[in-house]
């Protein structure tokens, strides 16, 4: 699998301006984002935790289960790894033994408040009663809003294999089709694109599209039922997140305006995204838009930051003020949904540049309802 | 997708039992347990809570972010649904109003501290300055310890299901064959054998089987290799965990050695699981017997009970003292590895009965060295 790398020059430039004396990376996101290494079972087995402390000073140290050891030690780009046999020792208790030898029991320390557990944290504040814990989530948003280069290759990558994948799926569907059978066709798909696993696969047909994230259902597609996908896979650990909405045989003119519209708010969005421009400027025109177009919309965020997390910052939501940079990458999604009846979503990866927003996934025309 | 439902009775007989004026579950396994619906997007975007007040008199609710609602209204037993938007409103002061309204905000309430965000619980203790916390994750582990019937089926369905797309992949592997495309493979396997979802993939070959859980690679399997794998998918929201090895082609004495050692040890332990006999019991006849073949040993569990969570009490570890009950269904894995070399895995579904274990995946004969 190709090695990807984040912005860890921006990471440690972070932690330099910052008044911690250390940060700890504990989330699937971040810790392999410090590491280098992906930890797949962070994202299932939650109480095995594998942490990266980072010191303002001196080197990193990398604390894992003990089965995730010598991958790391093939993999990672640190070299101080502690592993932990689960069960008979706590990560936490690592933590704070590392801490203590970097000399830091008294430090202020920079941790993850939205991802730690309450029974992880009193175990560490009691272990470590001098410290000072404060969140340094901030930190490591800052550094992973601006993609790499090899970032933005694998989010390439992943979005358009994801595209085609979706794309492949919806042009062999035939009426008395059964949706969990084009659910398991999809993932078959992703997965001959390149990717490590899929990560959702909410294909849904006819009454079941008025649903954002159902359980596939014996449902037998018929002609003029909308087919509305929200999909992706892991690539490299990346996530892609593609949307696609489509009409078995003939679509009637009620869908074809419905979905012009939703299709008119989606480019007018994609289309604001310049750098400079701020991110909840982004989420104004979508609210515009729907508003124009007389499509009830109540949803806080028009798109997303997309990375080793589904939803990251950038969030396309009139509370984030971030100037859009070159090197952020987005999903940006426009949708309708009326639950059990009917649903429509496009979603799409657009990368800012320096000449504006470039539409990755560009190979269906998303401008009119497909007839499949 | 088959309804599958939990021992709600057991569940509220804990309830009924315990200190507590109210439980909240919260967690990925916890909520869809109590609610009857899967929470897809519990498992990948963390912050949108959904959450299950279950108080000891009166009727539940049920809080989930304004994307889940409809779908909620359709599945779930529960009749007082709260949509909140996420962005807009937090899910942790939905529950402190519903509390309230309860006449619970100064009662004793049950949480979850291994999953709850350190964030989250600040914002709860801050809402409801008077209420006790206290964890309830004894009562819903021990309520989803015995599994329901539906849940035995679908659990059964999952194993059989995987173990067979393990099967049908092994079969098909040619000498330089990629091992990122045997992922592939299996994954489009166990989605055909009828997963939502596959869970986790890892499909090892030559040097790489000595990991536990890497990236696939595009390694090129040569006759000689070892391919060990431990997979699994979701299948109505349970995950299955199975793993085998084998050789492409001739296999060496030595080999064929570990594996028959490895072997040994596991049919001991899965023979140990019999009604009455304690899960640190069932490990103790592991550790004895990886002694006795002198295989090296230092993990700290035999196997896990294996439900809506991948690991779940009771563990067949040395400080679970639980008694094997009739309807628990665990994960037995016995393995040992040397990282970057070779590794070798087994790891079979297994129901315990008023009669003594049923070896649920039964379908390879893994007494001996399967030369594929």
């Amino acid at each position: 699998m190709a090695r990807v790398e984040g912005n860890l020059d921006a990471l440690r430039r972070e932690i330099e301006n910052s008044d911690f004396d250390a940060v700890v990376a504990m989330s699937p996101e971040n810790a392999p984002y410090a590491s280098g290494v992906l930890l797949w079972t962070q994202r299932s087995i939650r109480d095995r935790l594998a942490l990266v402390v980072l010191p303002k000073k001196g080197s990193p140290t990398l604390i894992v289960a003990t089965q995730e050891e010598g991958y790391c030690r093939e993999k990672s780009w640190i070299e101080d790894i502690r592993g932990y046999i689960q069960g008979y020792k706590s990560p936490i208790d690592v933590l704070a033994e590392v801490l203590e030898e970097k000399g830091l029991a008294a430090g202020r320390i920079g941790y993850e408040p939205t991802y730690l557990s309450v029974d992880y944290y009193e175990q560490l504040v009691s272990a470590l009663p001098e410290a000072q814990f404060e969140s340094s989530e901030s930190q490591f948003a800052c550094a992973r809003m601006v993609k790499s280069e090899s970032e933005i290759e694998v989010l390439k990558r992943a979005a358009v294999a994801t595209e085609r994948a979706l794309m492949t799926t919806y042009t062999g569907i035939k009426a008395g089709d059964v949706e969990s059978e084009l659910v398991a066709r999809l993932g078959s798909e992703i997965l001959r694109g390149g990717a490590e696993l899929p990560a959702f696969l909410y294909l849904t047909t006819g009454p079941n599209s008025g649903h954002a994230h159902p359980d596939p259902t014996d449902y037998r597609i018929q002609p003029g039922d909308l087919v509305k996908t929200d999909c992706g896979g892991y690539f490299s650990g990346y996530y892609s997140d593609v949307a696609r909405t489509a009409v078995l045989g003939k679509a009637t003119e009620e869908q074809k305006s419905i979905y012009r519209r939703i299709s008119q708010v989606h480019e007018a969005t994609i289309k604001s995204m310049t750098p400079g421009t701020l991110a909840s400027e982004v989420f104004e025109v979508a609210v515009e838009g729907y508003k124009e177009v007389e499509i009830s919309f109540s949803l806080s965020f028009a798109g997303h930051g997309v990375g080793y997390a589904i939803h990251e910052t950038p969030m396309l939501a009139g509370d984030d003020h971030t100037p859009l940079e070159p090197g952020m990458f987005f999903s940006v999604e426009t949708r309708v949904r009326w639950p059990g009846k009917a649903g429509y979503h496009i979603e799409d990866a657009v990368l800012v540049t320096k000449s504006g927003p470039e539409l990755v996934t560009n190979f269906m025309d998303t401008s009119q309802l497909m007839e499949l």
